[in-house]
């Protein structure tokens, strides 16, 4: 049997990260070395994630350590404090997927939505993560920025109508698990259940995700939900193409597009996300009005949207097979 | 104290026609004299829905009966076997407002979504129930259409707009009660919780209402979507108008239409279904964004969008303070 | 028509005390002049809940302030930050509902089960406030305890069995707002939902107060579960009794006991905790097996648990019909 | 590799069969060779249950068929139906796990609490199927009935204190799922979200596996409760012990019994359901009052209390390690 590749999971007590402990944990090909936390450094992992099953105590993330513990990273803070670690962990010459916004966007898109850049030097080497658009680039890239959560499912029901979009609606709804976890009064199970909420809706973060990626051409309007679920996301897409499609030649653009891709499904009627809870999967359904196309996709915020697609990621960046320790 | 006014409920076994008894049980210038079931004739209502505290034995369905007990009926069967019973009762000369889709539209729309019409002769007396539209017609009104939750909460969003408004893209996301009592597959809790889903998605008759509603020139595109939750109901509306209008200009246009509306709340930030759930309150928010007008209902789909909007309607029909019973 | 009695609430910005503020404010013979609040002063109430329609501005508590504003007071604080609200208002010559459970006991079982108490000498003159326990009582009081939800709940369940019982389980299912508003760990939406778990199982408070009402002859065991829900609480009561009791004779005694009570439903199959949502009623069953009377009682947590029942508290205090405000 | 041994899941389309459908089908030792179901033969497995990706048609019942496709089955019938099935796979040599009651219990007792049984001849080669118990036994059976999934978790908690417990009071808190697949009135979401209630509070079938593991002296009083969550099932115990133990001499008998066991784990602080979901796993707590040991054990009801287990069986009686396909 092959020697399995060290792998450190760097904030891995929030619930992406926690999730992407549990997968390199359980993973054939890595072996999840070390798990860092922030506030949680010190308590194991499994007390505070018992369903995970990572027996491993959180540290506090020094860089040195990790690069003798390790050969690459998922690094799962909020952005901002992302770019540092990453940095520090480059230099140190680890693999890194990213799942924070720092290394998503060009510097300009990020400086308008964010922040100042904490680590503008790097943004160039960072390739963005989604494997159905960049899938030899993330095998050739040592920084993979995983894309948010949203994008993922939106650009999933829209990239194989990129050509052709000129104006996209997005509606998504999210699980509450997308909210993070922190404590708020928006996410107290009170507030949360028997709700339903648009949020952010004079502009939304991950909408610079789908003008990069989309292109210029297309006028996108993006507006995110709070539905009362733990894990799941849908994208409604309502899109209009010039020219107009029918149900059958927006399919049959699909169908093309994804005939090979061993994590999303087109299929023939509305996807329910309770169908890719807790896997890698996402479900995708295309139709059409007489008026625009309409396209579905629905993955789980925390698998495809988050840790899952960061594993994906790194199978591809470290040469394992793109679905393995995820099926 | 004045003469009450005997009411009858027929189809009280449902989720719409029980509040619907409840509130008119409630109702301090309404007697509830009678209340009728399908298949549950013979059980008293407060065995099925305890906490409505309804004291009346369901009947089997008899318009000579009814006619003797009631001046008013709120009939409350599925669309096709509503418009037997509406004629029933409108030929014993009492006044009705119907929940089912049976008199809202016109015959030709009417047909064309459901099937062969079982009581033209009726449609063109009924007036399409939602008051902010259709204020004074209701009061002079017999026959009286109740308007479908979605229509209901999309269309207090669009209103506005109306004049303006040349696409608009309307996004549903509706608690389980709209789903009826029925216990099917999709209605299992276990199917409906952590769970997301589009429906109906190529053409959902509540469209209908719409079109008929806003007029000819505005493009739609509607689509449901099922989330895990109980009672509640959000319109997310995207409308493009012509001119586009700044987020001021269009919050001027909604402060001057529900300025005086009982109802409808306008409100500084996104609306939560939760904040109308058991109330006749309809939550409106709208914004812009460099596109499009942004517009969002919230409503309580068994009250605003079902019984409570139905003895609003009553009220205005029988002379009665229009916010009675209701607060 | 009577001048209305002018009530304050103090400490509404809590589930509890809002729900109190909003049936002071719907309340037909009471006047909610004065709503207050800790960290939440100078915000409006109907902005925190607008459900519940309070247009008041939370002000920080002086109880000079209230003392001109009101006879009575409505005291929603913690315990221990309760005691000398209270007692400054009953220097000020106000009559007093406590939702806390500073004088739920006598001074050895708070000290024992709490802390120092901070104003003993109000302790003798408090009643607990559990009308169907010590209604004259109440009537006469000027200080009343409201019960905590989970006594409640296990109190109409065992009280027909009082002089019978001899050893007692309870075993406590309540929903997520039982937790109180602030955001934690346990209260996060990703926590509480598709779960269920014990709590406090090496000894709860409230098992205090019923020592206290059932008299030093009965073994209790008291055991508290987290439920998903928002609002609800079953008690669940395993009861020895000497001599045993049949099904027949365990249901006379309750019959006895309840036939005249306002708020208690004896029913013939077991309560579900969504026939008493948002209501005052407390749904009540009786059966035995060969060995044991097993008793189960179901109420919403916030109103006969909470703020419901301190209406009903403050109603016979006042001299009002003891279920006005409350139906 | 070894050969894959083929088995069969008899009644797949409902949950549990659903379930052991993917656990075979995932199982590394063995393979899944056929599905069937009574109504919804001739559907694609995946088409129902996506999420478990079976992509096997579901049959119709046929012995000698399956007695050619496969040397064990899974039957996950409903009780009645099973044993018919069971002796019909039985006489064709295939070993046989079968999840209803059919033969968890004597005859005398199961004609006691269920119906004349249709294949008494083969009770006495059933075992009982909790390895924690009978873990040999089930080595050497070539049938094995599944325990009920409340008995599950109440034996997980109550076994280590068989030799002492003389009364047991049981108080399960089960989710939807444990209803079955069939909508009914009771899994509609609108009856099960927001609330609970005790159910078949006049005696529970499982009891009398209870009655039959824990042997004669010890009283039972047992209640099963529905709780708003999918997947999950908590058994709270509270047991009366000669002599009475503390909570360290309860601690320890567990420890004892539960060392070794690889799917127990003896936990530090009460059991949350959620920290079990989709996995095989039990998590037991045990404390003490005064008076009683206090017992608490949580599993997935469609894991450990059926499928899961069910393979842990087959596991056990195909001579593969016990754990396979479980983790």
């Amino acid at each position: 049997m092959a020697e399995r590749i060290p792998v450190a999971v760097i904030g891995a007590a929030g619930f992406g990260g926690a999730l992407g402990a549990m997968l390199v944990d359980r993973h054939p090909s890595l072996d999840l070395t070390a798990v860092t936390a922030r506030s949680d450094a010190g308590a194991r992992h499994d007390v505070l994630y018992p369903r995970y099953g990572v027996g491993l105590t959180m540290e506090e993330f020094d860089p040195d350590r990790i690069a003798e513990q390790a050969q690459a990273a998922l690094v799962a803070y909020p952005h901002k404090a992302a770019a540092p670690a990453v940095a520090a962990l480059r230099e140190r010459g680890l693999k890194v997927v990213d799942l924070s916004a720092d290394f998503r966007l060009d510097r300009e898109r990020y400086e308008r939505w964010y922040q100042p850049h904490e680590a503008p030097e790097l943004i160039g080497e960072a390739v963005y993560g989604l494997p159905e658009a960049h899938r030899d680039e993330i095998r050739r890239a040592d920084l993979v920025a995983g894309p948010g959560c949203n994008s993922t499912a939106a650009l999933l029901a829209l990239l194989p109508l990129k050509e052709l979009a000129t104006d996209v609606v997005v509606d998504i709804k999210t699980g509450v698990s997308g909210a993070g976890r922190e404590a708020t009064a928006e996410t107290h199970y009170v507030s949360a259940t028997e709700n339903v909420n648009p949020y952010k809706t004079e502009g939304h973060r991950h909408s610079a995700e789908l003008e990069q990626e989309l292109g210029g051409g297309v006028r996108i309007t993006f507006v995110a939900h709070l539905v009362p679920m733990d894990q799941g996301l849908l994208a409604s897409c309502y899109v209009t193409t010039e020219p107009h499609l029918s149900r059958e030649e927006a399919r049959a653009l699909f169908e093309r597009a994804y005939a090979d891709e061993p994590f999303v499904d087109l299929i023939d009627s509305p996807p329910h996300t309770a169908d890719v809870r807790a896997s890698n999967r996402c479900r995708v359904y295309v139709t059409a009005t007489a008026d625009r196309v309409l396209a579905f996709a629905a993955i789980d915020n925390l698998w495809k949207g988050a840790a899952g697609q960061a594993v994906q990621d790194l199978n591809l960046m470290l040469g394992l097979p793109e679905t393995e320790g995820l099926t």
